[in-house]
């Protein structure tokens, strides 16, 4: 073999032994993701906090649910607008909310949320009455790499637990 | 350059060509993945109908949480099995449910669901109690490929809904 040759089947080794490495797994988002994630969640409630109910909807993809018990679910950032703004009209509305599991999919487009939430509204006779309860809150990440709710479940405690 | 040099060049470049590909990326199961969801479902559904407490439970993964109204939620498989083999001693108990939408995440691991459920218990009074709903459930692969619940969030209807 001439030094030619041999030059270049040992450049065609090296670069082989590297090819020869299986397809690299996608990197591995999880930790990033579940730290942002945490991030939006404490932003979203402190929107909830400020009552300011566009800013909040926002955080909900164009084709997200809100479940909540004894009402029609809430579909479509339109309709979810319009429901928190009417909700956060009443002058008793108070809501704050905190994850406490977050779990993200390996391909880092899918995650789920779950955490605990203390609501406020006026009750029948007009005074104030909280509920407390846990949700599940599903997450898909949007193209532009945002991560936007788009089912969203509270789901109450037990009365006796509301610790009024 | 000699022959040799030169067929190596050559196997060189057709070897480096094929690896110059970016990784492949992982195959996309999500089509097989929603398909085999779904048929759990029913098959869970089929268990609730039969009342078979055991193996309704076996489809709730390890850690896996029951999120019921007023209600504290049941958190791991044996406290689930306890809690729906409680609920099926009701004589008036009956529960199917479908699915609605599934949705997995690319890489396999994760999925959520949601669907629609009709439950009748015994009532205070102990006549049958109806109630329809809507639920969100995630899903996550388990080490052999099975999929299991592990948040289970249904939600009532308004009472006007249930349809009796």
């Amino acid at each position: 073999m001439s030094m030619t040759g041999r030059a270049c089947a040992l450049a065609c080794a090296v670069g082989l032994a590297a090819c020869a490495q299986p397809p690299a797994a996608p990197p591995d988002t999880r930790a990033a993701d579940g730290a942002a994630l945490r991030a939006v969640v404490k932003e979203w409630s402190a929107l909830a906090e400020a009552k300011d109910a566009p800013k909040f909807a926002s955080f909900y993809a164009e084709d997200a649910v809100l479940m909540m018990e004894d009402a029609p679910d809430i579909h479509g950032k339109a309709a979810l607008a319009e429901g928190v703004g009417a909700m956060m009209e009443d002058p008793n509305f108070a809501l704050s909310f905190a994850a406490d599991d977050v779990v993200v999919a390996r391909s880092g487009d899918l995650a789920y949320e779950t955490g605990s939430y203390t609501m406020t509204m006026s009750g029948p006779d007009g005074t104030p009455a909280t509920e407390t309860g846990h949700y599940v809150c599903v997450w898909e990440k949007q193209a532009d790499g945002t991560w936007k709710a788009v089912v969203d479940a509270p789901v109450s405690d037990p009365p006796a637990a509301a610790g009024e």
